[in-house]
């Protein structure tokens, strides 16, 4: 998506050779126009899947999440991250590792918000090593519902979990590929 | 507001005498219909305010914060929650005790985002303790930004908080005020 490839060409920084701050637009202060565009072009790309809820993570997927649920006209469910392994309730969890901060979460989400009868559309900010998109397919799997996709904002298309998840079979829809950031110039793919 | 009024009554849940779920369209499921109406509103109330962005702190805030800048056709920024005390780089930061959670989060804001000629408005889900609210605020007075005001959802009004910011000064704007959830039957202002 041209809009979003210019906008990381114009205000990404690269830092320490394979960390990608674009959190002037995107995971810290965010442009819900762009957010918007984001949203139309997920609703283009997923049209007639039936698409009836929107699944992401805390915290930087939920602004991306909730203005493209409004393009499908769909409610958003965010799974929540935990530091706490005891988790209270009627919860599917999943243990996942953060690259940002170390450490491992336990991420929930309640079972009354995810049913056999749902086709989610998984968004998330950002794809590296698929982690948190991992743990989110793996709690729609708990529940039984069907993953329509994954509507990614930016994809490090250098590092392995794109691939690992479309070879599961899972549709991966990226609005910018990075191939390099080497020598802290961006090319996409 | 009716329309959110009428959905706490339907759908929250009181619990443990004082705690009320709202977590099957505010803060885990989140219904982005409701927020686009509750965005309006808080658009009508701030009119003519010059708000140029919209201050949250993640994690359940985010989303209403996104679709209400979408009524005001300005950006996002949250504030981020970080167990460490030890945060790299140039950040506004104040110590938030969580209610909710035990414990304090240090809460931070980039610098670069926060400015002094910010017309800020504050959005959150909740405001009891206030102690959420009281951080944004304080990172919106350590930037020399101005605030306009807050756009609350459910304020428990039988709770300090929107009494203690409001005698600051700040205009506080909740659009369902809790009186009392005694015997778990809930009563607005």
């Amino acid at each position: 998506m041209r809009e979003l490839e210019e906008r990381i060409r114009r205000e990404g920084i690269v830092e320490n050779g394979d960390v990608l701050k674009v959190d002037a637009f995107l995971n810290h202060q965010m442009d819900v126009g762009l957010f918007a565009a984001m949203g139309k072009e997920w609703a283009r790309l997923f049209a007639g899947e039936g698409v009836n809820k929107v699944l992401t993570i805390e915290a930087s997927g939920i602004g991306i999440a909730c203005i493209a649920a409004q393009e499908f006209g769909v409610p958003v469910v965010f799974a929540k991250k935990s530091r706490t392994k005891n988790i209270a309730g009627d919860v599917y969890k999943v243990e996942v590792p953060s690259f940002t901060h170390g450490g491992v979460s336990t991420v929930i989400v309640s079972k009354r918000f995810l049913l056999p009868t749902d086709r989610l559309l998984l968004i998330d900010d950002f794809l590296a090593n698929g982690a948190a998109l991992e743990g989110l397919i793996a709690l729609a799997e708990q529940a039984g519902a069907v993953v329509v996709g994954a509507g990614i904002a930016v994809e490090k298309a250098f590092q392995p979990g794109g691939e690992r998840i479309r070879q599961k079979g899972v549709r991966v829809e990226s609005l910018a590929r990075i191939r390099s950031m080497e020598a802290g110039r961006i090319e996409f793919c």
